[in-house]
C-alpha cells in the first residue's frame, strides 16, 4: 500500500482540505487488534457475554478504530511528511462486526510559525452515525 | 489472557488506585499495527528512509502506543466492566523498536452520578521520558 501515500507539504495544505475514506470492520481485525493491544476484553471477544450486556453482540475496540486515524494521518492528509503530535477521541456509538465505517479528516488551522495543522476527524457508519470523532494536531515535518 | 483480567465494580474504585505493566516493543508489533490500520508511513516502516530523519531510525505509530490504554482499561482499571468514554493523547517523544515502555494508569477522579471515572494515563521508556499522556474517561457497567 505503500504506493497511495500522499506527499504533501506545508503550503499544499489548505483549510477545509477533506480526506475520507472508508473501511468493513472484520471479526479477523477484532482478533488482531486484541493480540496487538492486549485487550481481550469480553465485550469485544466474547459473543455469549456481549449477548448478555445492552449492545446484545460484540462491539469494536474504540481503539482500534482510532487506528485509522493514524492512516488518514499518516498516508493521506498530509501523508508521508506527518508527525502526530495529538488526538483527542470521544467514543459516541458502537461499532459491530461488518459495519461499513468511513474515516473523515478536514483542515480546521494550520499555523504559519510551527507548521503544525489542526484536523477535525470523525468516523461514521453507514447510518450516518457518528461512532468517533476528535480533533488532530499534525507537524509537518521537513 | 482471559485469566488476568480485573472485575472491579464503581464502588471498588479509589481515587489514587494505580496500574501499570510493560510491554518490549518489536519489529512485529509496527508490521502487525502497519497491516491492521493500513498506516506504511516510511517514518514507521522504512528503516532507510527514517535514518534520513532528526530520529535516526525507524519510530513506533503514535496509535500502536496506544493501543496498550486500551488494555489499561479494558484489562485492569477497571477491567471488565470498561466502557471506554474518551481519551486523549499527546505524543511527546519517539518510541524506538526494544524500547521497554511501562503503561501507567492513575484514577484520579470519579462521579458518583454517571458512574464515569477519569485516569491520568502515561506511557514512558526506561530513561523516564514521556512518550505519551493523556487523560481517559471510563463508564463502569452495571
Amino acid at each position: 500500500m505503500n504506493d497511495e501515500i500522499t506527499v504533501l507539504d506545508f503550503s499544499q495544505i489548505k483549510i477545509g482540505m477533506e480526506k475520507k475514506f472508508r473501511i468493513v470492520v472484520t471479526e479477523y481485525m477484532l482478533e488482531s487488534f486484541a493480540n496487538l493491544s492486549g485487550d481481550y476484553n469480553p465485550l469485544h471477544m466474547n459473543e455469549n457475554y456481549a449477548t448478555n450486556t445492552s449492545f446484545r453482540k460484540r462491539i469494536c475496540h474504540g481503539m482500534l478504530l482510532s487506528s485509522f486515524l493514524s492512516r488518514l494521518v499518516g498516508m493521506y492528509l498530509p501523508g508521508q511528511n506527518a508527525l502526530y503530535i495529538s488526538q483527542s477521541l470521544k467514543f459516541h456509538s458502537p461499532c459491530f462486526v461488518n459495519d461499513k465505517i468511513t474515516i473523515i479528516g478536514k483542515v480546521v488551522s494550520k499555523s504559519e510559525s510551527t507548521h503544525i495543522i489542526t484536523l477535525k476527524t470523525i468516523i461514521v457508519n453507514e447510518s450516518g452515525n457518528c461512532l468517533v470523532d476528535g480533533e488532530a494536531k499534525v507537524l509537518l515535518r521537513e
